[in-house]
This record gives structure tokens, C-alpha cells and sequence, in this order.
């Protein structure tokens, strides 16, 4: 697993030429470090006016950001278990007709797979967007660089796992679940931008 | 140190309301996965067109990616030890006028110690960048979403780290300095988003 092993591993297996990890797994690291710092500002003693307020909307916060971490810290393997499997998939011998049936079929099954992580990475980073605001406008005003921080990593983990779902769609032959994909991946992709953009305004 | 931690560890330190690791070590941490993935590529057996061009290009690129990968793995933990000295500092004992002086030089020590760590991430995060676009039109085409994946990754990274420069920058006795590193700091943050455009161009 790369997330038990150390952070100079996997940023060393980041590096080597190997297929995996590689921007799947970066993504989904990248929004769980963000989704982190928010978590971290939301737990904060301290809150921007020490009000009732304050302590409701940052405590609804912390509950959705620490589920939402959990999601973006599986995903961290999940992509490249995911995208071992299509790698995998590729192999298969294709000798017969029978063979190139199966391997085919394999190959699309492990194609689903490996969008459905990346579109939950951009899926829960859009959610985790969604609290950012809540975060700047209740959490310690001396926090605010964490907070900028936070949102800057969840909008490059949402933009990097749409990257990594986008890649997948033209090899999917179910072109119904291609399409459904590519829509939610954009709207999420959007709904991210936009609150990445109203909690930057809040920090200014 | 935190790089010779787990990734969970290092997710988990974020996440908690102690001061540190903060913002400043999680955007060392994005650009160092940025600087992985560009070096990934720069380093995969296939190039765009196997040209000997491409092969020259790529390994001017990986030699510099490489070093400012390791920049990026250092800042990780020096970011952290000088947000420490810099909280240290402030706990110091003011109850004679010596005391508050040598108090008040050691804040000053520890803020320009903790200016120097996010600013070498901003202007190691803009080298990087520059780098972007060479791995982009030399690296494997099948590889353009890990290129677009790194270059969100340094593009937050700079971001992020500026953040940290620019929320240490009122608190600096020296105006001097603090001038120099505002002025450095804006350079290397529009010279970082330029070479990401640049780089974002060459993948669409």
C-alpha cells in the first residue's frame, strides 16, 4: 500500500518510469492533503469571533472533510490497483477468437474501473470545495494561508483526476456510461472551480 | 521528519489542529508530486517521436527535475521545523526589557528563516515549470494527463507556498528584505503560471 509506506517512497515510485503510480494516485493525494488542511483549520480551538456560529459551521464541516479524506486517502491505492488492472488487462493473450473475447471484455471492465476512481476523486473533491468557504469565513482569521493552501490543492486534485477520467473515455465501449461520465465529471469539475473561486474571495 | 513517515502519518499531522505541519509543508509536498510526475515521464523508455531530439530534450529535463525534486522533499520537513522556531520564538519570556529584546530578534531569526523555505518552493516550483512544456512536446503522447496532472500540482505548489511567503511579509522588521521577497515572490508566481499555461497549451 502507498499510503503505509513513507512519503519519499511514494514520491519516489511517482518518479520512476514505472506505469503506476502516476497522475490517478497524485491527484488523489493532492485533494487529500487539502481536504487535511481544511480539517485541520476547521478543528482549530481558536475560531474567527469564538461564536456559537462559528463552532456549528465548523463542526458540520469536520464531519463531511473527514469522510471526504478518507475517500481521497483509498483512492491514493485504488487508482493504481486500478490501473494495474487494465495494464493487466492488456496483456492477455489474443491468439484465438476466444482469448480476444475475453481480453477485450477484461480490458472494458478494468477501463470502468479506472474511471470510477478518478471520478470520485473529482466527485468528493467538489464536496470538499463545497465546505471551503464555510472554513474561510468561521475558521481563525490567522489560518487563512492553510485555507488558501486547502483550496488550491483540492481545485489541482479535481482538475487532475477529470485529466485522468477524460483519458479513459475514448477506450470505453459502453458509450452510454461514457457519456454519462463525461457530463458528471464536467459539472463537478465546474461546481469545484466555483467554490474553489467564492472561498478564495472570502481570504482576501 | 515527515518524508520518512507514512502517508498517512503526514495526511494525519495535517489534519490535526496542531500548528504544524501546515500549509507551507503541504505545498512542498504538491509541487514535490508535480516535480515526480513530470520526471516520470521525462524518464519513460518511449518519447513522442523516439527522435533523438526528444531524447536530448528529455534528459536536460529529468537532471533539473531531479534536483528540484529534492528541494521540494527537503522543504517538506524545513518548513515545518521553521514554523516551529518561529512558534518557539513567541513563547520566549518578555518580562525585562533585555529579555524582550532577545525575544524579539529570535521572532525575527525564525520569520525570515520561515519567508526563506516557502520562497525556495515558489522559485523551484517556477524552475520546474519551465521544464513543463519540453516534457510536454518530447515526453509519450499516452502520457498527457500525468504531464497535465504535474503541472496543476507545481501550479498550486507555487501557489500555495506564495501564500506562506506573503502572510510572513508584515511581520518583518527588515522592510528591506521583506520588499525583496514580495517582489521575488510575485516574479516567480507569474513566471510559474505563464509556464504552466504554457505547458497546459501544448496538452489540449
Amino acid at each position: 500500500m502507498l499510503v503505509d509506506g513513507s512519503v519519499r517512497r511514494m514520491l519516489d515510485a511517482l518518479g520512476s518510469p514505472d506505469p503506476t503510480p502516476g497522475g490517478g494516485s497524485a491527484s488523489a493525494l493532492a485533494s487529500a492533503a487539502g481536504a487535511s488542511l481544511l480539517l485541520m483549520v476547521a478543528r482549530l480551538p481558536k475560531t474567527r469571533n469564538g461564536s456559537d456560529d462559528d463552532r456549528a459551521a465548523l463542526a458540520t464541516a469536520s464531519t463531511a472533510l473527514a469522510a471526504l479524506r478518507e475517500t481521497f486517502i483509498d483512492a491514493i491505492d485504488a487508482d493504481t490497483a486500478a490501473y494495474d488492472r487494465v495494464v493487466a488487462a492488456y496483456k492477455m493473450p489474443k491468439a484465438t477468437a476466444d482469448a480476444q473475447s475475453a481480453r477485450k471484455e477484461a480490458i472494458q471492465r478494468a477501463l470502468v474501473a479506472a474511471t470510477e476512481v478518478p471520478l470520485s476523486v473529482v466527485r468528493a473533491s467538489a464536496e470538499a470545495l463545497a465546505h471551503a468557504a464555510a472554513v474561510a469565513a468561521h475558521g481563525n482569521a490567522s489560518a487563512a494561508s492553510d485555507v488558501g493552501v486547502a483550496v488550491a490543492l483540492l481545485r489541482a486534485g479535481a482538475h487532475g483526476a477529470r485529466l485522468n477520467v477524460e483519458i479513459n473515455l475514448g477506450g470505453l465501449a459502453d458509450k452510454a456510461y461514457a457519456e454519462r461520465a463525461r457530463q458528471e465529471v464536467v459539472r463537478a469539475a465546474e461546481s469545484a472551480a466555483l467554490d474553489a473561486d467564492n472561498a478564495d474571495a472570502l481570504l482576501r
